[in-house]
C-alpha cells in the first residue's frame, strides 16, 4: 500500500474510507455459496454494508448467474455432497469468466469430507482465502505446505494468528493469492506483505457465523475491482472497527449483533481515521 | 371495497383492523416451502402477527400437510432441483384441495432454471402473486403477456412500481389471480381494480427477507378467508404501517429489524387509521 | 437430586449455578442437526451460554465428527429425506461411540413421514426427548404407549403439560431415557421422579425455534456428563428463568429474542437462587 508520506495505519485508514463510500456507490452483486447458519446475517451484513447478496447455488443455475456477479463467496460449513457439487460447479465457473473469488474453509481439518471438498476447491484458485488460524493451518497441510494437522476439536480456532504467520504467508505465495486469518489480530498477506489489524471485539466469537458474513464482506470488497490485498485488509480493518463500536453499546452477544450491523451500516472514513489499529 | 360513506383510506384502515384482530383470534396454519435466508425472518414475522407458520417441504408430506394448512406460501429464492419438485408437489396438493396459495418469484428473470421453475408453478394458478416490480416484469414474459425481459441483476428490483401498474393488472386478469408489486409504493390489483399503498420506509430493503416474510404474511391474510384481493391490500397495508412505526425508532436496518417485528406484535386498528396513506 | 438439608427449589438452583459455570469452563461441543429455521438463533443460544455448537450433518463425515462431540441433538423439523438419512447416520454413531443424544421430535403426529423418521431414530435410544406436550403424546404413541392421536394442527402444542405427566413418564420408562415436556410449566422424568419448572414468559412461544435452541442447550448441559435427569431439569431452569429475565426488558419478540440471548450469556447463580420457581 502506498503511504504518500503518511503513517502505514493513516494511508490504510484514507484507503479504507474511499472503499466503503464506493461499497454504498456501486452496490456489487455478490454471490454466495455458504452455510446454513450464516444466510440470515452474511445476508443482512452485506445489505448494511452496501452490496447486494444473492444466495445462489444450484448447479443448474450458479454458471448463468455467477457471470453477472462482482464476486463470489464459497463456504464449507453444514457441507453436504450436493453442496460440495454446487461449489465445484461455482468456482469453475467464476474462473471461466474472471469472477474473483474467495474461501471460507470452515471446519478445514474437522474431517475428510471437508478436507477433500477443500483440496478439490483449491484446485480453482481462490483470489482470497479467509479462515481462523486452525482454518489456514489445515489449508496448508492440504496444499502440502505443512505436516501440523492445525485440526480444531469442532468449528473454533485451536491457534493463534501470531501462530500461522509464516504459513500463511507460504500460503499465499504458493497460492498466488491472499491469505487472510482473523482472531484477536487479524492478519493480511498477499506472500511478500503481511499486515497485522488489531480492532475488533472478544463478542465476535459469541455470535454465529460472524466470521462467515466478514468473508462474504471482503467479497463485496474485491469485487469493487483494485488490488485484492488492498481490498482484504480494508474489508477486515472496516469490520473489526465495526467491532470496536458495537462492543461499546452491547450488554451481550445478541445486542452486539444489533449494534455491530447498525455500526457497519453507518461507518464512514472518519470512524477508520479516529479507531483503525495496526497489530 | 366497500366504502359506507367513508373515504376509501378510512375503509381499507377499519377493515385491516378488523383482520388483525381476526389473525391473532384464527392463528392461521401457514405452510412455507420458502428460501433459507427468509427463514427465521418470515417465521418470526407470522408467529409475531398471530399466525402459525410451518416450514414444511418434504414432497413425501406436503400433501398431507397441507390439506390441514390455512394457506400454502411458494418463494422461489435460494432454489434447487429438489426445492423445485417439492413446490410443484405442494402447489399441486393445494389446488386439490382448495388452499390458497401465494407465490413469490424470487429472482424471476435472473436464470433459466428460475425460468422454467415459475413458468410450471404458474400452471397451479397461485391466489396471488407477490413481487418486486422486476419480478413483475418478468413472471408476466414468461406467461407470454411482454416482451419485456424485465430481469435484474441480482434479486433486488430495477424497475419502480408505476412502471408496471398496466402489466401486473394484465397478468392479475390473465391469471385470474392477484398481484402485488412492491416497492416505495405497493400497488396491489385483481385485473379490475388497482390500489396503491404509501407507507413503508427505506430500511426495509436493507433487511434481507422483509419481502420474502411480507409474502407469509399476505399468506396469513388470505389464509383467513374472505377476498383475496381485502386480504392482500389489508396485508401490504399493516406491514408498511409498521415499517412507518419501526423507522421511527431505528439508528440502522439491525435496530429497524427489531423494532419492526415488536411492531407487526402490537399492530392495532387505531395504527392503521393515524397512518393509513394511499398512494 | 440431593437436598442437602436445604428446599429442593435451592437444591435445584445451587445445581445449575454450578452447571452454568461449568458450561463456560468446559466449552462443550455439541453437534446439531437440526431445522433450517432454528439455527441461527441455535447456535447463538449455545454460544452465548458458553458452548460450541456445529452443524454437521453430511453422512460423509458425521460418524467422524460425533466422536468429538459431548453431545448430539436431532431435531426432525424442516424434515427431508436425505436429513431423516444423515439423522440416521449420526444417531447410529453417536451410539456406538457412546456419545449422548438429544431428541427434539418437531412435529410428531402432523404427518406420517414424520412419525416414520422419528419411529426410527426411537430404535437408537435418545439419553432424553425434549417436545412440547403434543409431540410427547405422539412419541408416546409411536412407542405403542398409548392410542392417543395426539396430533397438533401444525407444530405447536394442543395440549398442556399437565395432560402428559403420566405418559412421559411411562415413556421415560419405557425407552430408560429423560423425557422433557415444556409449556407454560416444564416438565422433567426419568420414569421415577417428576419436576415442575414455573418460570419462562409466553413471549417464548412467539419467538421461533426457542424450543429449538432449548433442545441445544439440553444438548451442552447432557453433554458436561453427570446425571442426565439433572442436567436436562438444570438447563430447562436456565433457560426459562434466562426467559423471566428478558420479559422484564422486552416490548415484544424481538426485543424478547434480544434480551433473551444476553440474559442467557450473562446467567449467574444468583439469578438462579433469586428466581427458580417449582411447578
Amino acid at each position: 500500500m502506498e503511504t504518500n508520506g503518511t503513517t502505514p495505519r493513516d494511508a490504510l485508514a484514507a484507503v479504507t474510507g474511499v472503499r466503503l463510500t464506493a461499497l454504498r456507490d456501486a452496490h456489487p452483486l455478490v454471490q454466495m455459496i455458504t452455510n446454513f447458519v450464516s444466510m440470515d446475517i452474511a445476508a443482512n451484513v452485506l445489505l448494511a454494508a452496501g452490496a447486494a447478496p444473492a444466495m445462489v447455488f444450484a448447479p443448474e443455475e450458479s454458471p448463468d448467474f455467477v457471470r453477472k456477479a462482482s464476486a463470489l463467496v464459497v463456504n464449507t460449513g453444514t457441507l453436504s455432497a450436493a453442496g460440495a457439487q454446487a461449489m465445484e460447479v461455482a468456482t469453475t465457473a467464476a474462473r471461466t469468466h474472471g469472477v474473483p473469488w474467495v474461501l471460507d474453509p470452515v471446519g478445514a481439518g474437522a474431517t475428510r469430507f471437508r478436507d477433500d471438498t477443500i483440496t478439490r476447491l483449491l484446485r480453482h484458485r481462490p483470489t482470497v482465502i479467509r479462515g481462523n488460524a486452525s482454518e489456514i493451518i489445515a489449508v496448508a497441510r492440504l496444499a502440502g505446505l505443512t505436516q501440523d494437522a492445525g485440526a480444531p476439536r469442532g468449528v473454533d480456532s485451536a491457534h493463534e494468528t501470531w501462530q500461522v504467520e509464516g504459513l500463511a504467508t507460504t500460503l499465499a505465495r504458493h497460492g498466488a493469492c491472499i491469505v487472510a486469518a482473523t482472531g484477536a489480530i487479524d492478519i493480511v498477506t498477499d506472500g511478500h506483505t503481511l499486515i497485522r489489524l488489531a480492532n475488533g471485539s472478544p463478542l465476535m466469537t459469541k455470535v454465529t457465523a460472524l466470521g462467515c458474513a466478514l468473508t462474504g464482506y471482503v467479497g463485496a470488497f474485491v469485487g469493487l475491482g483494485g488490488d485484492p490485498l488492498e481490498a482484504t485488509v480494508s474489508a477486515l480493518a472496516a469490520y473489526a472497527v465495526a467491532g470496536d463500536i458495537a462492543a461499546e453499546q452491547a450488554t451481550g452477544p445478541a445486542t452486539f449483533r444489533m449494534a455491530f450491523i447498525d455500526a457497519l451500516y453507518g461507518l464512514h472514513a472518519s470512524d477508520m481515521q479516529q479507531r483503525l489499529r495496526l497489530g
